[in-house]
Protein backbone atom coordinates (compact mmCIF):
# COMPACT_ATOMS: atom_id res chain seq x y z
CA UNK A 1 0.00 0.00 0.00
CA UNK A 2 1.04 3.36 -1.38
CA UNK A 3 -0.92 6.19 -0.11
CA UNK A 4 -2.64 6.95 3.03
CA UNK A 5 -5.32 4.15 3.77
CA UNK A 6 -8.15 6.40 4.96
CA UNK A 7 -9.88 9.00 2.86
CA UNK A 8 -11.63 11.80 3.93
CA UNK A 9 -14.55 13.30 1.96
CA UNK A 10 -17.20 16.40 2.86
CA UNK A 11 -20.61 16.14 0.78
CA UNK A 12 -21.05 19.19 -1.19
CA UNK A 13 -24.53 18.84 -0.79
CA UNK A 14 -27.53 16.85 -0.50
CA UNK A 15 -30.16 15.55 -2.93
CA UNK A 16 -34.21 17.19 -2.43
CA UNK A 17 -36.73 14.49 -4.52
CA UNK A 18 -40.43 14.13 -3.52
CA UNK A 19 -40.17 11.02 -4.59
CA UNK A 20 -39.88 7.60 -2.44
CA UNK A 21 -39.02 3.94 -2.79
CA UNK A 22 -38.97 2.76 -6.09
CA UNK A 23 -40.03 5.66 -7.73
CA UNK A 24 -36.60 7.46 -6.90
CA UNK A 25 -35.51 4.93 -10.15
CA UNK A 26 -37.51 6.36 -12.66
CA UNK A 27 -35.94 7.72 -15.53
CA UNK A 28 -38.43 10.85 -15.58
CA UNK A 29 -37.58 12.10 -12.04
CA UNK A 30 -36.99 15.28 -11.16
CA UNK A 31 -34.44 15.83 -8.33
CA UNK A 32 -32.88 19.06 -6.93
CA UNK A 33 -29.18 19.09 -5.82
CA UNK A 34 -28.70 21.82 -3.11
CA UNK A 35 -24.99 22.75 -2.88
CA UNK A 36 -23.37 24.57 0.28
CA UNK A 37 -23.88 27.77 -0.08
CA UNK A 38 -20.31 28.59 -0.34
CA UNK A 39 -19.79 26.62 -3.31
CA UNK A 40 -22.41 27.93 -5.98
CA UNK A 41 -19.62 30.38 -7.63
CA UNK A 42 -18.11 26.64 -8.84
CA UNK A 43 -21.38 26.16 -10.89
CA UNK A 44 -20.85 29.27 -13.01
CA UNK A 45 -20.81 27.99 -16.63
CA UNK A 46 -21.94 24.48 -16.09
CA UNK A 47 -25.48 25.49 -17.92
CA UNK A 48 -23.87 25.01 -21.22
CA UNK A 49 -23.72 20.94 -20.77
CA UNK A 50 -26.54 19.10 -21.33
CA UNK A 51 -25.98 16.23 -19.64
CA UNK A 52 -23.84 15.73 -16.17
CA UNK A 53 -22.26 12.58 -13.66
CA UNK A 54 -23.47 13.10 -10.01
CA UNK A 55 -21.23 10.89 -8.09
CA UNK A 56 -23.16 10.91 -4.44
CA UNK A 57 -22.81 8.74 -1.30
CA UNK A 58 -25.59 6.01 -1.22
CA UNK A 59 -25.74 6.45 2.67
CA UNK A 60 -28.60 4.37 3.52
CA UNK A 61 -26.76 0.75 2.77
CA UNK A 62 -25.22 -1.02 5.83
CA UNK A 63 -21.81 -1.76 6.80
CA UNK A 64 -22.79 -5.64 6.32
CA UNK A 65 -24.43 -4.69 2.92
CA UNK A 66 -20.88 -2.77 2.49
CA UNK A 67 -19.01 -6.07 2.45
CA UNK A 68 -21.24 -8.03 -0.21
CA UNK A 69 -18.46 -9.56 -2.73
CA UNK A 70 -21.33 -10.93 -5.55
CA UNK A 71 -24.81 -10.22 -6.15
CA UNK A 72 -27.29 -11.15 -8.79
CA UNK A 73 -28.33 -7.76 -10.43
CA UNK A 74 -32.19 -6.78 -9.49
CA UNK A 75 -31.80 -9.42 -7.20
CA UNK A 76 -32.84 -11.82 -9.41
CA UNK A 77 -32.90 -15.65 -8.79
CA UNK A 78 -32.95 -15.91 -12.85
CA UNK A 79 -29.82 -13.46 -13.15
CA UNK A 80 -26.20 -14.61 -13.17
CA UNK A 81 -24.37 -14.53 -9.65
CA UNK A 82 -21.58 -11.97 -9.81
CA UNK A 83 -19.12 -9.91 -8.10
CA UNK A 84 -20.29 -6.55 -7.17
CA UNK A 85 -17.86 -4.74 -9.54
CA UNK A 86 -19.42 -6.16 -12.75
CA UNK A 87 -22.91 -4.58 -11.62
CA UNK A 88 -23.90 -1.48 -10.56
CA UNK A 89 -25.34 -2.87 -6.92
CA UNK A 90 -25.26 -0.09 -4.51
CA UNK A 91 -23.79 -3.10 -2.24
CA UNK A 92 -20.10 -2.29 -2.52
CA UNK A 93 -17.03 -1.27 -0.45
CA UNK A 94 -17.28 2.46 -1.02
CA UNK A 95 -20.63 3.30 -1.23
CA UNK A 96 -20.18 5.41 -5.03
CA UNK A 97 -23.03 6.02 -6.91
CA UNK A 98 -22.44 7.40 -9.89
CA UNK A 99 -25.71 8.05 -12.62
CA UNK A 100 -25.50 10.19 -15.77
CA UNK A 101 -28.35 13.00 -15.38
CA UNK A 102 -30.10 15.74 -17.66
CA UNK A 103 -29.48 19.28 -16.49
CA UNK A 104 -32.58 21.16 -16.10
CA UNK A 105 -31.99 24.05 -14.21
CA UNK A 106 -29.03 25.84 -12.68
CA UNK A 107 -30.40 29.04 -9.53
CA UNK A 108 -27.93 29.92 -7.37
CA UNK A 109 -26.33 26.93 -5.07
CA UNK A 110 -29.55 24.88 -6.96
CA UNK A 111 -29.16 22.16 -9.66
CA UNK A 112 -32.36 20.86 -10.70
CA UNK A 113 -31.92 17.51 -12.79
CA UNK A 114 -33.89 14.52 -14.42
CA UNK A 115 -32.90 11.34 -13.89
CA UNK A 116 -31.04 10.99 -11.02
CA UNK A 117 -31.62 7.51 -8.40
CA UNK A 118 -31.10 8.90 -5.28
CA UNK A 119 -33.24 9.31 -2.28
CA UNK A 120 -33.51 12.23 -0.63
CA UNK A 121 -31.28 13.83 1.48
CA UNK A 122 -28.22 11.45 -0.51
CA UNK A 123 -24.86 13.66 0.40
CA UNK A 124 -23.52 14.26 -3.29
CA UNK A 125 -20.16 14.23 -3.15
CA UNK A 126 -19.21 15.99 -7.16
CA UNK A 127 -21.00 16.93 -10.19
CA UNK A 128 -19.44 16.78 -13.51
CA UNK A 129 -19.83 17.66 -16.78
CA UNK A 130 -20.77 14.58 -19.66
CA UNK A 131 -18.60 14.75 -22.71
CA UNK A 132 -18.06 12.71 -25.55
CA UNK A 133 -14.88 11.03 -24.09
CA UNK A 134 -17.31 9.88 -21.25
CA UNK A 135 -19.09 7.61 -24.29
CA UNK A 136 -18.26 4.27 -26.04
CA UNK A 137 -20.50 3.28 -28.90
CA UNK A 138 -19.52 0.55 -29.29
CA UNK A 139 -19.17 -0.52 -25.58
CA UNK A 140 -19.97 -5.03 -25.05
CA UNK A 141 -22.14 -5.90 -22.35
CA UNK A 142 -23.25 -9.18 -21.17
CA UNK A 143 -25.74 -11.12 -22.65
CA UNK A 144 -27.62 -10.77 -18.78
CA UNK A 145 -27.76 -6.76 -19.07
CA UNK A 146 -29.34 -6.66 -22.84
CA UNK A 147 -32.29 -8.95 -21.58
CA UNK A 148 -32.86 -7.07 -18.25
CA UNK A 149 -33.14 -3.64 -20.94
CA UNK A 150 -35.35 -5.54 -23.11
CA UNK A 151 -37.51 -6.24 -19.96
CA UNK A 152 -37.75 -2.36 -19.33
CA UNK A 153 -38.36 -1.26 -22.71
CA UNK A 154 -41.35 -3.85 -23.43
CA UNK A 155 -42.33 -2.19 -19.96
CA UNK A 156 -41.93 1.32 -21.03
CA UNK A 157 -43.57 0.92 -24.48
CA UNK A 158 -47.05 -1.05 -23.16
CA UNK A 159 -47.58 1.73 -20.47
CA UNK B 1 -27.66 19.08 7.27
CA UNK B 2 -29.63 16.08 6.69
CA UNK B 3 -26.56 13.35 7.10
CA UNK B 4 -22.97 12.88 8.62
CA UNK B 5 -20.82 15.72 7.63
CA UNK B 6 -17.67 13.52 6.77
CA UNK B 7 -17.10 10.50 4.68
CA UNK B 8 -14.35 7.61 5.42
CA UNK B 9 -13.53 5.65 2.64
CA UNK B 10 -10.63 3.19 1.95
CA UNK B 11 -8.91 2.09 -1.55
CA UNK B 12 -10.14 -1.40 -3.12
CA UNK B 13 -6.40 -1.40 -4.83
CA UNK B 14 -4.09 1.10 -6.07
CA UNK B 15 -3.04 2.53 -10.32
CA UNK B 16 0.09 0.73 -11.37
CA UNK B 17 1.51 2.57 -14.26
CA UNK B 18 5.04 2.71 -15.87
CA UNK B 19 4.07 6.52 -17.55
CA UNK B 20 5.33 9.93 -16.04
CA UNK B 21 3.66 13.23 -16.10
CA UNK B 22 1.96 14.25 -19.50
CA UNK B 23 1.70 10.91 -21.17
CA UNK B 24 -0.03 9.63 -18.03
CA UNK B 25 -3.05 11.39 -19.72
CA UNK B 26 -2.43 9.74 -23.13
CA UNK B 27 -5.55 7.80 -24.12
CA UNK B 28 -3.46 4.60 -25.76
CA UNK B 29 -1.71 4.18 -21.76
CA UNK B 30 -2.03 0.76 -20.63
CA UNK B 31 -2.53 0.78 -17.07
CA UNK B 32 -2.78 -1.85 -14.01
CA UNK B 33 -5.81 -1.87 -11.36
CA UNK B 34 -4.04 -3.75 -8.50
CA UNK B 35 -7.04 -4.66 -6.15
CA UNK B 36 -6.82 -5.84 -2.57
CA UNK B 37 -6.45 -9.53 -2.24
CA UNK B 38 -9.65 -9.72 -0.21
CA UNK B 39 -11.62 -8.21 -3.40
CA UNK B 40 -10.63 -10.46 -6.00
CA UNK B 41 -14.07 -12.25 -6.41
CA UNK B 42 -15.49 -8.98 -6.51
CA UNK B 43 -14.29 -9.03 -10.34
CA UNK B 44 -16.44 -12.19 -11.59
CA UNK B 45 -18.54 -11.47 -14.31
CA UNK B 46 -16.52 -8.19 -15.31
CA UNK B 47 -15.02 -9.37 -18.60
CA UNK B 48 -18.25 -9.43 -20.24
CA UNK B 49 -17.96 -5.83 -20.20
CA UNK B 50 -15.88 -4.45 -22.64
CA UNK B 51 -15.51 -0.28 -21.24
CA UNK B 52 -15.32 0.36 -17.25
CA UNK B 53 -15.85 3.68 -15.25
CA UNK B 54 -12.97 3.99 -12.89
CA UNK B 55 -13.54 6.21 -9.69
CA UNK B 56 -9.85 7.24 -8.29
CA UNK B 57 -8.82 9.59 -5.65
CA UNK B 58 -6.16 12.37 -6.71
CA UNK B 59 -4.36 12.45 -4.17
CA UNK B 60 -1.24 14.47 -5.54
CA UNK B 61 -3.64 17.92 -5.14
CA UNK B 62 -3.05 19.51 -2.31
CA UNK B 63 -5.45 21.13 0.27
CA UNK B 64 -5.08 24.25 -1.71
CA UNK B 65 -5.55 23.25 -4.48
CA UNK B 66 -8.93 21.70 -3.21
CA UNK B 67 -9.89 24.98 -2.35
CA UNK B 68 -10.16 26.30 -5.78
CA UNK B 69 -13.80 27.76 -7.12
CA UNK B 70 -13.13 29.12 -10.76
CA UNK B 71 -10.67 27.11 -13.35
CA UNK B 72 -9.92 27.84 -17.14
CA UNK B 73 -9.66 24.31 -19.12
CA UNK B 74 -5.87 23.17 -19.33
CA UNK B 75 -5.13 26.56 -17.38
CA UNK B 76 -5.17 28.39 -20.96
CA UNK B 77 -5.86 31.60 -20.86
CA UNK B 78 -7.92 31.46 -24.36
CA UNK B 79 -10.06 29.50 -21.92
CA UNK B 80 -13.29 31.14 -20.40
CA UNK B 81 -12.96 31.38 -16.46
CA UNK B 82 -15.32 28.67 -15.19
CA UNK B 83 -16.92 27.02 -12.21
CA UNK B 84 -14.80 24.01 -11.38
CA UNK B 85 -18.20 21.88 -11.85
CA UNK B 86 -18.25 23.42 -15.07
CA UNK B 87 -15.16 21.51 -15.45
CA UNK B 88 -13.11 18.28 -15.59
CA UNK B 89 -9.83 19.86 -13.33
CA UNK B 90 -8.64 17.66 -11.01
CA UNK B 91 -8.79 21.11 -8.45
CA UNK B 92 -11.88 20.15 -6.85
CA UNK B 93 -13.63 20.08 -3.16
CA UNK B 94 -13.33 16.06 -3.03
CA UNK B 95 -10.52 14.75 -5.00
CA UNK B 96 -12.65 12.56 -6.63
CA UNK B 97 -11.87 11.41 -10.64
CA UNK B 98 -13.61 9.31 -13.38
CA UNK B 99 -12.54 7.86 -16.52
CA UNK B 100 -14.19 5.73 -19.09
CA UNK B 101 -11.34 2.81 -19.74
CA UNK B 102 -10.88 -0.04 -22.23
CA UNK B 103 -10.68 -3.44 -20.30
CA UNK B 104 -8.22 -5.15 -21.63
CA UNK B 105 -7.40 -8.30 -19.48
CA UNK B 106 -8.24 -9.76 -15.44
CA UNK B 107 -5.80 -11.99 -13.48
CA UNK B 108 -6.66 -12.29 -10.39
CA UNK B 109 -6.72 -8.98 -8.76
CA UNK B 110 -5.14 -7.60 -11.54
CA UNK B 111 -7.35 -5.30 -13.84
CA UNK B 112 -5.58 -3.97 -16.92
CA UNK B 113 -7.22 -1.36 -18.68
CA UNK B 114 -6.40 1.53 -21.22
CA UNK B 115 -7.08 5.12 -21.20
CA UNK B 116 -6.37 5.80 -17.55
CA UNK B 117 -5.33 9.29 -16.90
CA UNK B 118 -4.31 8.32 -13.19
CA UNK B 119 -0.85 8.23 -12.02
CA UNK B 120 1.16 5.64 -10.62
CA UNK B 121 -0.19 4.30 -7.07
CA UNK B 122 -3.46 6.32 -7.23
CA UNK B 123 -6.19 4.87 -4.69
CA UNK B 124 -8.87 3.58 -6.60
CA UNK B 125 -12.16 3.62 -4.98
CA UNK B 126 -14.76 1.82 -7.34
CA UNK B 127 -14.91 0.16 -10.35
CA UNK B 128 -18.50 -0.54 -12.68
CA UNK B 129 -19.00 -1.35 -15.65
CA UNK B 130 -20.06 1.02 -18.21
CA UNK B 131 -23.29 0.13 -19.75
CA UNK B 132 -26.07 2.48 -22.08
CA UNK B 133 -27.66 4.01 -19.51
CA UNK B 134 -24.13 6.16 -19.08
CA UNK B 135 -24.22 7.39 -22.73
CA UNK B 136 -26.24 10.67 -24.40
CA UNK B 137 -25.70 10.56 -27.52
CA UNK B 138 -27.55 13.77 -27.85
CA UNK B 139 -25.68 15.87 -25.55
CA UNK B 140 -24.84 18.92 -25.71
CA UNK B 141 -21.70 20.54 -24.82
CA UNK B 142 -19.96 23.85 -24.48
CA UNK B 143 -17.82 25.70 -27.60
CA UNK B 144 -14.86 25.77 -25.24
CA UNK B 145 -15.12 21.75 -25.51
CA UNK B 146 -15.73 21.20 -29.21
CA UNK B 147 -12.68 23.42 -30.18
CA UNK B 148 -10.03 21.47 -27.29
CA UNK B 149 -11.49 18.39 -29.42
CA UNK B 150 -11.19 20.28 -32.18
CA UNK B 151 -7.52 20.81 -31.45
CA UNK B 152 -6.82 17.51 -29.99
CA UNK B 153 -7.88 15.73 -33.56
CA UNK B 154 -6.15 17.77 -35.67
CA UNK B 155 -2.94 17.04 -33.52
CA UNK B 156 -3.45 12.91 -33.29
CA UNK B 157 -4.06 13.67 -37.80
CA UNK B 158 -0.89 15.57 -38.40
CA UNK B 159 1.29 12.41 -36.24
Amino acid sequence: MLAAEKIELKPIGFVKTKEFGKDVRDRSNVSEIVLRDDLAEALDGIEDFSHLFVIFWMHEISEEERRTMKARPRGRGDMPLLGVFATRTPHRPNLIGLTLVELLKVEGNVVTVRGLDAVDGTPVLDIKPFDYWDMAEDARVPEWWMRLEKERSEKRGSK
